[in-house]
């Protein structure tokens, strides 16, 4: 078993560095990295242990599972306490200050690791990784782009899995086979609990209109009070909308996307409301070059809706999200955040999800989301699949 | 919408009696609930909020989403800095000190929540939670009854699904999909992040012998090394065993089972230490009562296991896992543990899995897992089907 697995070394280094460049920034001497998400960035696969990244030079691996990995950097450990100990006998003078991932790690493992390091300072790595993660490599734009060419297909699929008086639930039990037959691994990765989701939101009618507690773009009310979220049962029928919002997790890195389908016509202000989605789209690929502030793509949104008069619509009907798109990688909710208030400002090589979504009552969800790469052109769209409302039959 | 949806007013009451208990007892004036897990288990559903346990009393329940719950003990809020106010308002005393889940808080947002509380001393609820969730209720032993129920169904319809040629991942898409369409939710809960998966576990052959980073009993290399576990594209071949670990969170509350199947026969080691794991299950649900240490139902295992001469197969064969069983109820690592220096004591109706396993090279996976109610009799089996190697032809 190799440590860096399918990711080459020189890849490794490349991400290293970024984080080291943003160490700099914040005057982080050093930096333990804990979280599995961070992990298998700053690795190249996930490991039980600790990354310990220094302002200059290697980083080291400490490693309690899984057994067998052959590599110099690696340092097999029982428990963090056994870190310090090992740092001196590599000389390794342990620097004032250590950051630790304190937007996730939880309270008692924080005190652990801080008593471990011998009551060491500490400081906040959350916002220097989240930072560097959020420009990604030629290499990570790669497998995002083998993602979202599975995703497509995954997508055209659709309209063929569907059958007369299905239910949203059972459309989405064959969608999310096909997806996995695909290649889709499933894991949905979160940074956090705002959201609890495995693989696709199916909505049909007016179960959009259904709020949820979780920072998703449109709710639903779920099968069961443990997870009130997305496809409740409805059974799909002509004039109602069917919003299939799909993670498409292939390589360890998701693209995001979003196409809405109908058993035969729907109402006109749901197709106004579609099409007004898509040129919002059109619009924000123009728009989104790098030093673009994120709250004026979400600006440029807003005046297009204004002027079309679908506000009431807009992000949602009864509950409203506050956002139109989040950064995507190996979690669904990375940087940049497109929302009115966010201070993120559009980087080369960023990639974000765009989500401008309508709740039209009584027909349901609509709209497109697809998943981007910042150029300097502008967004290249790497969830190429066509746009318009599909009928199912 | 309602906030105790399927959960009865009464059966919420039980559950906080339960929880002002553990507080009494370890000294606890007030609590802050904070993760779903957690919020679920004292609502009744998901909300995106604070639940506030005071050491007597009703709970208040501070909401920011969903919007629309009717209920006089529910206050909206934008932030948690408003609760203070809002407890004023009611002329609640704030107390000397309040429990977080320290277990599962990340550090930010616990800095945030004991500034909001003006610096109060903070004390940690992550123990007083598990314990009091670690003995379940009538109405949540019926929930899991009733997971335990469909779980059967889902491995009864297993032999049906296997064709010739498959690999281990075909395999498990399709008893994923029967297990949807049974009603099973998918979600997976677990507290923090040992374990990342959402609903099955297959392994076929040697993939068994596969070392995971991961706390599962058992490996498996994966498809990907962003997610390093479970099956990797085996093909089934004669000889060889698969091992189908699922969970059936058909209720939120989710039982935990394993079985093996095989196309034909296997070797007479495997059958060996399979029968060997069934053996274990009976030896421990007779000892299994109320006051049992569960160190104890580990040794009883182990010293079968030894008698029988397994003991280089048992629990993994090239990494071996620390444990044979392990709480279930709303996430599948609760209390009690049942390994070797565990100090947990079982305690009438504590819900276990018990999954005594080997791996045999060049075979695979063996033996069972069920999920088992703690009587004064010893242990109820609430996942009953066959035990035996079934052959998937």
């Amino acid at each position: 078993m190799n440590l860096y697995a399918l990711t080459p070394g020189d890849e490794i280094r490349r991400r290293i560095e970024k984080i080291q460049h943003a160490m700099a920034d914040a005057g982080m001497p050093a930096m333990l990295v804990t979280s599995n998400a961070n992990i298998y960035y700053t690795t190249g696969r996930v490991i039980n242990g600790y990354v310990y990244i220094p302002a200059t030079g290697k980083p080291l691996y400490f490693v309690r599972r899984p057994t067998g990995i052959q590599n110099p950097d690696v340092i097999y450990i029982h428990k963090p306490e056994q870190i310090t100990g090992h740092l001196a006998e590599r000389s390794i003078i342990l620097p004032e200050a250590i950051g630790f991932e304190m937007g996730l790690l939880d309270v008692m493992t924080y005190d652990r690791l801080t008593k471990a390091f011998g009551g060491i300072k500490a400081l906040n790595a959350s916002p220097v990784l989240r930072t560097a993660r959020a420009v990604k490599t030629d290499f990570e734009l790669d497998m995002l782009r083998r993602s979202g060419v599975k995703h497509e297909r995954v997508y055209q699929r659709i309209p063929h899995l569907y059958e007369e008086g299905m239910s949203d639930i059972e459309l989405q039990i064959e969608i999310e086979r096909i997806s996995r037959l695909e290649g889709c691994l499933g894991q949905f990765r979160i940074a956090g609990e705002s959201m609890e989701l495995f693989m696709s939101n199916i909505l049909a009618g007016d179960n959009a209109d259904s709020p949820t507690p979780y920072d998703f773009a449109m709710g639903g009310a779920g099968l069961d009070p443990s997870l009130p979220v997305g496809a409740n049962g409805t059974v799909i029928k002509p004039g109602m909308t069917v919003m299939v919002d799909s993670n498409g997790n292939f390589t360890g890195y998701m693209t995001d996307m979003t196409r809405v389908f109908s058993d035969g016509d729907i109402d006109d202000l749901a197709r106004k409301s579609h099409q007004c989605s898509i040129d919002i789209c059109r619009s924000l690929e123009k728009a989104g070059t790098p030093g673009t502030p994120a709250s004026q793509l979400y600006e440029l949104a807003m005046s297009i809706v204004n002027e079309r008069g679908l506000e009431r619509y807009f992000m949602g009907h009864s509950q409203k999200a506050g956002f139109i798109g989040h950064g995507v990688g190996i979690e669904i909710n990375e940087l940049p955040v497109i929302a009115p208030r966010s201070r993120d400002v559009l980087a080369l090589h960023n990639v974000i999800a765009l989500e401008p979504k309508f709740v039209i009552p009584h027909v349901g969800a609509t709209g497109v989301e697809n998943t981007y790469i910042v150029t300097e052109k502008g967004l290249e769209c790497i969830t190429n699949s066509p746009e318009e409302i599909i009928n199912l039959n």
